[in-house]
């Protein structure tokens, strides 16, 4: 960590943070320049108080060196993370590393047929694992809601059928032990990135949790959230970049493209794309898909509807069946070329 | 709500929506322009569902002209709303028209007697309402979380001896219940204005919610998160604009000083400023504190310490009490530009 | 044009607006809703002033409805535009439609040696355009400035000699009539995005321009730039993303891919991206090249060094020579995906 | 300057950069941590090159210490600044410390008549300088452009016969030997804040330069921009906040407020706001105003119109005559809270 004092500061103040340093257990350093003395402090970065040292009289700034996260860091786990997805009564989907996964389905299930219907349609597509909202976060209270309860015994239902794992969104700690018994992986979604409680309860869990990245959180407080999680000694993290809030007023979010190699170059764990929250317009989708798996995606997670104009909930930015089916192709292609590989659907009796 | 169809759709495309439109209970007006067809839909606005417009083929965009919330609204109430906190075991002090209120207090209660000697600070400089976390939203796990019930109760004893009543964070929904007991006032943090089921949940209270608006989050999205609260029973919402994220650096977040006369024009609720949390640096605190009442706030939220390198939390915000207490004369001058009034300190037995 | 009228505006107010659109030659269609009047004004809309129906009183908002650029749109053309760079002493580059192009060399031209050595690099590598900066633009008065008309006529003697045309950046309208007579592409930075009387000058040659987009333009704002120079007769523009300012601060600049579908869609323009501004960090440059390509750009633009630690400006974004060729080689197979191929560099005597 | 490694940077590329310091006649400390080498470079920081050092194998990142302006700088110049528009043929108005002053007039000169209203007005409601177009940047080309030179000498004229000193926009590099005999002050619009050949330029001149925050310039970037103006040895420049972009769309621009007491503590430049070109709209105006005085601002540009509907350019966001000099009486009694005073419009024989 590095303290730089005002240029005015007195020795007392430079002697105080000093002292202070010495008192965390760590060595200090000084530098006096000509304008500035700057204080290095050497030990382990994790037993200074950043925001301590930054209070004391006289200092100007405090730059810290080491990253604030640790399980989710390069550093403390080298080779990428691979997750497993399933297992039981679904196969066993494995992201991160060379593998590659398209996790897709309805934005919200809406009833069973429907569910199957598309549930059918993206398993033909090339899905491997299936994603439907059972409890929705609206913006507006007068919005629909969800089916609750309901809507997640069919998806359970109907990923053993077709074999395939379900990802489902979980927005309130209060959810967490009933949905667990039901879903192969938790989605939490942008909204809820620094719900710091519900971090914790699904960090107590041993399902894989896709970690979407807040609307304006910086790759590193993501990283933090997922230290969250992690902390709790859930390893089963799955990054998920669904676009920022910026200035541009053309497109719903700006996906952060960068996000991908920098939080692949800080961080060990898969990184998934929602290149349809992103847009939030169709038409737009399947080039942000590509464009997340050429910059190092471990995967897209997509929405698909046979009848966009049915849903109750993001119909505009929906996939038809077929081109969705076409996407898939064109990802298969650019996986190759970021040495990469999509897992095949399970082929099973139920299909 | 206007409907405006691409240039190249087909007349179908626009029999469709009109259909559409009826269908939904609303009169369809068209336009036929030399390039394009507008299609406007006239009725209960609230009746009509612009996604699944949107997702209609041939439609380029959606634009609603009512506003989406309703009850946090100006249409829907005229007058500005004045909210009332405490009550019982301490004063009322009323916020909104012309009355301004101040809350002040520490960023976390870490301790008993810090707590009462920021309490009396506070209360001497001029704040009529305590604050004072006892969960604490930390971007780190590792980081200070707060002291939890046994801090709330020191809060509450401390409000009733000092005739102050009490603001209090709340982050959790399983907390809600328990926290009812014993605050005057929930807080809301900028990181949880769209954590829908909190919201729903100290909306089914009766104890007014100061409601922080989120980091990335428009005037529109934090009155729909207003109208959660609000849509639950309780009409005791105060909104407190806290800093927004933007590209700028130099400080920790850029409070939107627009968000006030934005806020107050389309919305009747009173409006507070959290200068502290905005600048995350005392050096600027005051300049915004007072930016924020110029700008037609009914008051401030700050932080104050009287020994701020001893904070466990934001130490490097908190204003000293002389200074808080100059704050406020300069406070108290600019309200009276604006046509308001801080209200005076009770005076209790106890203080 | 769409004219959403206060909630409480009189009839009079209304009556005016009506008289406004009809006095510019439009039509007005009314449609009184049971809380507002809306107006939908119908003609060119070229001919209506959004900004005076907007200053009438009783006026809420005005929403147009036609794109206000016009020689930019898709509308005007709907074919992909085919922009060709070089002719006479150099071959022709086509870049647009299934035409990919590949602009490389060093940010500064710092010397004649280094650069006839890295643009051999980058020929090699499969690049068919040179760029080099002459003058600079810096954000400090006291950095590098460029080496002016020498570095000129350095970059189009070894252009010729390599058989490349040569691209370089124009800061002032001062030096358009000189650069003209040597450069083959002119560069916009994105610092002059709205540089208009700058956009006007390069707008009368007739040399094609390379304009990147302003750090926070929109893509409205950056096609209404364009529209300036092809107001003027110059029908050549590419456009160039080249990452904006948004709050992550993880990386210099946040490359909007989002805006490369958008942009394409709106208009018939060829589409660069340059990664190595973006980034500012040569680790991240690859993997937002590749997504730029996979988003459906025309091409990249990118900097190369032999020996980043010697450059005098954007050392740390500069590729090596071989990654560059590494680059090249992934680009080649995600522009087959998106149905583009890039040139292939000319073979010429002195190369 | 600090320089933070790898963590797996080799001996070697620590030793290469110490080098590198060495040879750039500054000291190295290093501070070898556990996991991590950072190295201080001591010495005077203008002559290190940052770019240079991040370019180095096994560099991490550069922290700079000392800011990267010099005549900009509070450092520099520990008073306030006071700068002195006008003299000659009219009176002189002192902006900076203690003295406060209202720029006022209409957007673009659309005639001569027009003018001198607007300017009498104005300057009955307590303005001392008068400001107006005559050279616009528009974002489309084919909006009105200003009547130039013409409406130049009519400023002048105007100027001079009411007593008031005039402050004109300049938009090119061309334009400004013949402006400079006409105008009392120049304005450097936001779009060209980093059109670094107009900085030099106007900086050549002697006359001061109001010089507008770009739409997304940080702080350092704007003095920076300061800067180039100042080391052209032209020591009279005022700063001027108008509004960055960020997400909220419910305002053209968001005034950054934080940005007066930052630039304040910075630098010691005058700070002027421009509350007009931030709201967009006239209601919001006065709100604006008067946060930017409360937060330190020396003074007010603010455009007025006695017939907004019809101005052919920002018509929606001129006050008013009567609404302006109310809003004059507010900011009078809140830059007495700040400690600043408005000047008093001269009396001239002429008005």
């Amino acid at each position: 960590m590095i303290i730089v004092m005002d240029p005015n500061a007195p020795a007392s103040a430079v002697d105080r943070v000093v002292a202070e340093i010495e008192r965390m257990g760590s060595r200090a350093h000084l530098s006096r320049g000509e304008f500035r003395t700057v204080i290095g402090a050497v030990g382990e970065e994790g037993t200074l108080d950043q925001n301590h040292l930054a209070s004391l009289d006289g200092v100007e700034k405090v730059v810290p060196i080491m990253k604030p996260y640790k399980l989710a860091s390069r550093e403390f786990h080298e080779e990428d993370s691979v997750v497993e997805i399933g297992g039981g009564s679904v196969p066993v989907v494995k992201v991160g590393g060379s593998h590659a996964a398209c996790i897709a389905g309805p934005c919200a299930v809406e009833g069973e047929e429907m569910l199957y219907k598309i549930a059918r349609h993206v398993r033909d597509g090339g899905a491997t694992v299936l994603r439907g909202g059972v409890y929705k976060p609206r913006t507006s209270p007068y919005s629909f809601q969800g089916l609750g309860i309901q809507a997640l015994q069919w998806m359970r239902a109907c990923g053993d059928e077709l074999g395939m794992p379900i990802c489902v969104e979980v927005m309130d700690t209060r959810q967490v032990e009933q949905m667990e018994k039901y879903v192969d992986c938790f989605q939490i979604g942008a909204r809820n990135m620094q719900n710091f409680d519900l971090l914790r309860e699904v960090g107590k869990t041993r399902k894989p949790v896709l970690l979407k990245r807040g609307l304006s959180a910086s790759v590193k407080e993501w990283l933090m959230s997922a230290e969250y999680v992690l902390s709790q000694g859930n390893r089963g993290v799955l990054l998920c970049e669904r676009g920022i809030k910026t200035f541009e007023d053309s497109i719903r979010y700006s996906m952060d493209i960068s996000s991908i190699p920098v939080a692949r170059q800080w961080s060990h764990l898969p990184m998934i794309v929602d290149p349809s929250h992103a847009a939030g317009k169709r038409d737009w989708v399947g080039a942000l898909a590509l464009a997340g798996m050429a910059a190092g995606a471990h995967g897209v997670i997509v929405e698909v509807h046979y009848n966009p104009a049915e849903a109750q909930c993001d119909g505009p930015q929906a996939l038809l069946p077929e081109t969705f089916k076409e996407l898939m192709g064109q990802l298969r292609q650019i996986a190759a070329v970021t040495k990469k590989e999509f897992s095949e659907a399970a082929v099973t009796a139920g299909a």
